[in-house]
């Protein structure tokens, strides 16, 4: 068995330090750089992608809303066409670095608001889809499961790479939802054996108690959170311990 | 005689219009694309493109600094390093919008007050070098005559081409001077045969009333003036009875 | 019989030039100045300040959203703290200007999509209420009729003018519809007399034909589309013939 | 004998913190707030101001250039239009979180390359007076000996504030000047004895060996160091141990 692990990158703006980027570097297979529009900036994404190539993890796209205030964390209603265009100015600017570094972009995942829309409406989905067609239709693409991205885009013959997450809870959709409480990062063995079971049995426990089915093909590991390397490193070792391998290769052997 | 005529387009941003750019494409040969960080923003750099491909027009990239309240112009203390990024950023997301065109980057021109300083500051000029470098060494670059950037870049081997001022005033080095009369639009006959004597003749009265020398390859003509289209006219006008033809293909060749 | 005339005015930006400011200060009483924020910059403010001053003008803050790539008219989920906090920032950055020309702010009138929101919505109409009280709970508040924001304002004692629209069509409930043709300016003696019945009779035919009942303190006419100066004038030609004073006393009484 | 130690705070923006605002509220009599354009956004200025009022800590504004990339320390060609509006803004904006918790602005101190600049240019210096006065010709105004701005503010009756710094090395005018190798918080009594005798004696060791006189009103921390509350620290109780009473009592008796 085999797990692509994908961690959000590239957050910092100008003199302000966000996450822990050198350190998640050493946990996971795939990362998601911001690309200047919710976070992240020239010389950040410079130097992640310099990061990524020592490191040699793959690096995809983290398009996001403009809205750095909002963290682009805040829904806005912007059109299909919007969606689109946002998505091939972020994609193109990170591309140069990875040229840059003769590296190619490995995959796409949407961020925050523009995601999580994504997953629930149609046009957004589709509009997503249109970016990354004219990228590079054989691109991952990141989505939820039972979201309206990943229906259309297996309907429409991309290449659509199931994630799920470490430190948020789902629902009976295999969607991810906000709880009032944020994530619990007391029992970071119970969280590991959570990740296992998503990956072994297709199976997790809902925020509100019910057992779900789902398609883990990468698991996100949020950065920002202090105590997010210590997460990283017990879910390694339950996955290792399980003998499952993390790798993106299964993934972005398209591009 | 060639000589490619160039024009700065897509800087509207947002409900905000700018230039005339559908009208300025008919006379132009190549077009600089803002990029979004002093004007443009991912909607109008879509529809720029894609009229660049419906006239058939080369397009380059015009990136500027992160300053749209001041379109660029003010000149900024930016290090080595934010030009050399700040360029990446931005050709790399042009790139993104040709490339779902099937077209490709033409040629760099820097904006504003980048393109100033780096025609001023060895270590500015090289900012830009190093970023051209990374896209692809063989890109051809607009500066000035008698800049940092066209003596450094002819020295490393990158394709300088020389570029004058339809509408702007000239020094003896052959730099561009703001006035602060502006510049003059009523007898657009004489800017015409200003333009024809710096091909044919490589050479231009001053600001000051002093005749230089220069080397004309590209001209610029500014798309935001009411009276440009007229301007554009004449150039033409008094190109074609010279027998000077109106082409890209001599620079963009290396491409 | 008295009516208000209000303009949204100060939506340039930078090298950006919207609405045709100075013309229309001719025919209103008081005017909404953008802050910087989805329009707007502090080179902007002080010449529509100074403007204003100039003709006597009322001069109200008209807070949006920052999203100045979408004009401020994209709905995004911000929180009622960030309503009330963008409004404060935004209204006291205008009444800086205002003190330097020994003037009031006479009025608040959200903008765009904040506007909208808070006429929906119990939470953000409260958010923009809490903001008003730390501003000064007496400073007349624009609000559309059969809005969250009415009611709650009246209820806790704020002074809500209510506000018609001569330029956009009106729903059953006295709110305003964007409806997909646009505001029709072909006949501007039936948009005038249609503004002269809203303020005589309560009355207004909807965008499908039903006819409804509101209450017009102030009528807005957007000063960005070219016929709007002609709008204005056909406007205060039947106001006159109606015996109808154009004037914002009865409003601004309280400051 | 009196000082006033002061800090620049409210730096953080959006999801990004910086600083230890909180701690450093203890250590300090008055606090330069970040007002939007370099760093700070309208929820931070809020929190702050609260902060503030419930220190009991005397509020002044931090006006910066519209650059948050570069964190308002890029100095750029703003004209003297440009920066008396930007500070009218700023200012402002900070005036109506202030009015909000019945607090006054007691200062103005333009931060980073806007602060440099008015020190060394007449035209700068004089857009910041011109800002000052539209406010409230009284308000303390901030600045280095020597320069510009403190000369022409005191020919032109200003109240100016001279500010010297104890985490900057000083030059034989008394302005500051940027090391290499950056603030030395190794040695913090005698960083706390060299601020001793700038206050007692008015002399100060400059970054290059020299003494030099200087005035001291008023002693800048800055709170982004780990190290900045220690230094606060050590500087008080050498002041303590000098008998020189901290507070702000006598440079904002006037507002």
């Amino acid at each position: 068995m085999k797990i692509d692990i994908n961690c959000d990158m590239g957050e910092s703006f100008g003199m302000y330090e966000l996450g822990n980027d050198e350190e998640m570097m050493k946990y996971v297979s795939t990362i998601n750089v911001a690309c200047g529009y919710h976070a992240g900036d020239p010389l950040v994404m410079r130097r992640t992608v310099e990061l990524a190539k020592q490191y040699n993890i793959n690096v995809g796209a983290h398009p996001g809303f403009p809205d750095l205030m909002g963290f682009g964390r805040r829904r806005m209603t912007a059109t299909a066409e919007e969606v689109e265009n946002y998505i091939l100015y972020q994609a193109g600017a990170l591309q140069a670095f990875l040229h840059a570094y003769d590296m190619k972009l490995s995959h796409i995942k949407p961020h925050g608001a523009m995601y999580m829309m994504a997953m629930e409406n149609d046009d957004l989905a589709q509009a997503v889809l249109n970016a990354v067609e004219k990228i590079d239709k054989h691109l991952p693409l990141f989505a939820l499961n039972n979201s309206a991205l990943a229906r259309l885009g297996q309907e429409q013959g991309f290449t659509i790479v199931f994630e799920v997450y470490a430190d948020r809870e789902h629902d009976e959709s295999g969607s991810i939802v906000m709880t009032r409480k944020g994530t619990d990062y007391t029992d970071l063995d119970e969280r590991a054996r959570r990740v296992v079971r998503m990956i072994k049995e297709g199976k997790v426990i809902t925020y509100d108690g019910k057992d779900t089915s789902l398609k883990a093909e990468t698991v996100c590991i949020h950065g920002d959170h202090p105590d997010a390397p210590r997460l990283a490193q017990a879910i390694i070792t339950h996955l290792k311990d399980e003998g499952i391998e993390i790798t993106s290769d299964f993934i972005v052997q398209q591009t």
